[in-house]
């Protein structure tokens, strides 16, 4: 049996279709979550899975689950992604996942090809964080790590919940979250990074997500002027806050491998030429596949901070602003991407996740993976986010092939 | 013959009175450069001027010079500073100099006594350079440093020029610019500092200003991904900045002795915790005594900076802010500043002055020197800026002192 091929030119158009909605002028896409051009995205998308026949369900926390029956009546294997994007976004993180998701349904529909397994493709609610906080909000509520009266009840800067918007878009759903209880589930994304790009290779198989650990340093000195106070009396906010700036990129390359350190965000008060820093407010993002040594960074981190401070008669404080363990995907879904990837005759690497996707809420609850694309300069969460066609394209086939093999696999 | 006593309840009632205007509610004062407050300020010096029978003239810059009358036509002895502020500023900053000033014309008035030379009491425009730069703006256009128009079409933030603000509040008066010619200048100032609190001393005799260097740096590196970007990929900007900002300190201390450093305004951009920085714009504060030692201080830093922005991959860029040399006041004006000192009992050292004052743009053109009164906590351009009463009467005697001694000295 010959291996169906997915209509390349049918993804690729409805990914600009889907990128009309919320475009900005200079190219790229705003539709932050619950807001009209979310609701605008959501009901392109809803109307598409209904054009295949497919089952919609709408959960309360706004999750949109469209199932393609299989010849059992079990689980689904479920791909998806998010269709929400950052203020500046790009045409495809997340849209790419969920319109591939629906390619193959269309595939496999042109062809007359029913699954054993049923097929789903789920869209979930505010993945990026960028309105509303924790990030990957829907996939967390679906899987049961966040209560959902607490995700409803979250405020954006305006102080809107996302009940409120939930319900001004028509999206809160009847569906019960968590359902329909996933067999697999396994998404398609551009890699955000720089990595294949650099490599030269077409495929990531992606063999989990790091872990995250974000902390914001607040550093209390002492304000005074810069041209009367000796050295030696000084109490110095930015001071601190640059020494910890230098420490975390010792500490990556001192722990090596794949430990990540960035200092991303800093403010200094008064923050003027000729006057000490009375204040520094900066982010620490540490990420490493391994949790012990991401548990160790963190610590060093911790440990040379209040020895910085301490050093400069500052005070130093500190809040934990998001953490998420690494996460392994289940070996016998990466090693099944894999082996379709090989079969595609495509070239690939095996790697982590550096950023957070919905697949690792997923893989709380059912065998999960991922596959990456590369990514044009490694841009993303910018309105210059590109891949090349052709790598849309072949991580679609590997895509259709993977939920092939695993819909069909015996039990 | 007695020495006269400057009537210090007087003088305390008049800084207070003066410190209503612009008024915080925290306690300090807004009162900055050819503001509305400034104005309302300028209008109850000018007042207490003719008060006191001094005739004033207000030049093209908005610098306000009284000139009470000698026995002879001499140029006259001149006393003064600022009565501007920063946007938090104190009651002392500036306005103490020109009060007490007012203070000797005053005591010397209801004393019936008349020097030999004139004395003036002078109110430079924008001495603070918090809205328009440079600071000493009125000062360095009185001595001829700055030609006037240059300093006219000078703009704020919001575009505003000092000419259209001085016509505005109805400072720009017709009296030459530069004129009268000064016999000599005395300012008395708080020392903005904590070397005489530190020392427990009640004087300091101020010998010159140390050279300021002001350098902004702007680095460019690459905005990416702090979850997907290797560490060997990276071109952060703010490491950059924070390599400097660790440098600069390093630096004063092996220069050792005078040499001061610090980055004081620091600005990231996109400045997100999870988003290596594209670009840090940063400043730099370099002062020294010593000529010498300050370009070298210059020198090292910058070498140092290319250093960091080559080894990082990124560009960086600078240009100076602000360059002053450092400037030694008349040696005569400062022996008799240490034997008025002596003569009145107080403790004192000689010491440089860490901030840039009026006093050395008039050193340009006559014998200067300086009198610091100690402040509490070092503290100034800070709502809790403050000086001891009893401090703030001694400075003001002494300041008569000197004056008296300058106005009556033998050709």
């Amino acid at each position: 049996m010959s291996i169906s091929q997915i209509n390349g030119q049918r993804l690729l158009d409805n990914l600009h279709a889907l990128g009309q909605i919320g475009a900005l002028p200079s190219g790229g896409v705003n539709r932050l979550a619950l807001s009209d051009a979310d609701r605008a995205g959501r009901d392109w998308t809803l109307a598409r899975m209904r054009e295949l026949g497919m089952r919609v369900a709408v959960d309360a926390i706004g999750n949109i689950v469209g199932t393609y029956p299989g010849t059992e009546d079990l689980p689904p294997v479920m791909m998806g992604s998010h269709i929400d994007t950052v203020r500046t976004g790009g045409l495809y993180d997340g849209n790419y996942g969920v319109l591939a998701g629906l390619e193959v349904i269309d595939t496999l529909r042109e062809a007359g090809i029913q699954t054993q397994r049923p097929l789903a493709v789920a869209v979930f609610t505010n993945e990026e964080g960028a309105r509303f906080q924790p990030d990957m909000m829907g996939s967390l509520v679906y899987v049961g790590g966040l209560p959902l009266p607490e995700a409803l009840t979250t405020s954006d800067a305006d102080g809107v919940s996302v009940q409120t918007e939930l319900q001004r878009i028509g999206y809160q759903g009847t569906a019960t979250v968590g359902e329909p209880m996933v067999d697999s589930y396994v998404e398609l994304h551009i890699e955000q990074g720089p990595v294949l790009e650099q490599l030269g290779l077409q495929i990531g198989v992606v063999e989990g997500v790091q872990g995250i650990s974000w902390t914001e340093f607040t550093v209390e000195g002492q304000s005074n002027h810069a041209g009367t106070t000796p050295m030696a009396l000084r109490h110095d906010a930015a001071l601190v806050a640059a020494q910890v700036t230098v420490f975390v990129r010792e500490l990556s390359q001192r722990l090596g491998g794949r430990q990540l350190a960035t200092v991303g965000a800093l403010r200094l008060s008064p923050n003027l030429v000729n006057v000490i820093a009375q204040q520094a407010v900066f982010t620490v993002d540490l990420r490493n596949t391994d949790s012990g040594a991401l548990a160790q960074a963190e610590s060093d981190l911790h440990a040379y901070a209040q020895q910085a401070a301490q050093a400069e008669g500052v005070r130093i404080t500190h809040r934990s602003l998001a953490r998420f363990e690494p996460v392994a995907f289940d070996p016998l879904v990466v090693n099944l991407v894999e082996q379709q990837t090989q079969a595609l005759g495509a070239s690939y690497q095996r790697m982590p996740s550096g950023a957070g996707h919905d697949a690792q809420m997923l893989a709380r609850v059912c065998p999960s993976a991922m596959i990456f694309v590369p990514s044009v300069g490694g841009l993303s969460h910018n309105v210059r986010e590109h891949t090349e066609p052709a790598d849309l394209q072949r991580g679609a086939q590997l895509l259709l092939q993977v939920v092939l093999a695993l819909a069909n696999r015996p039990y």
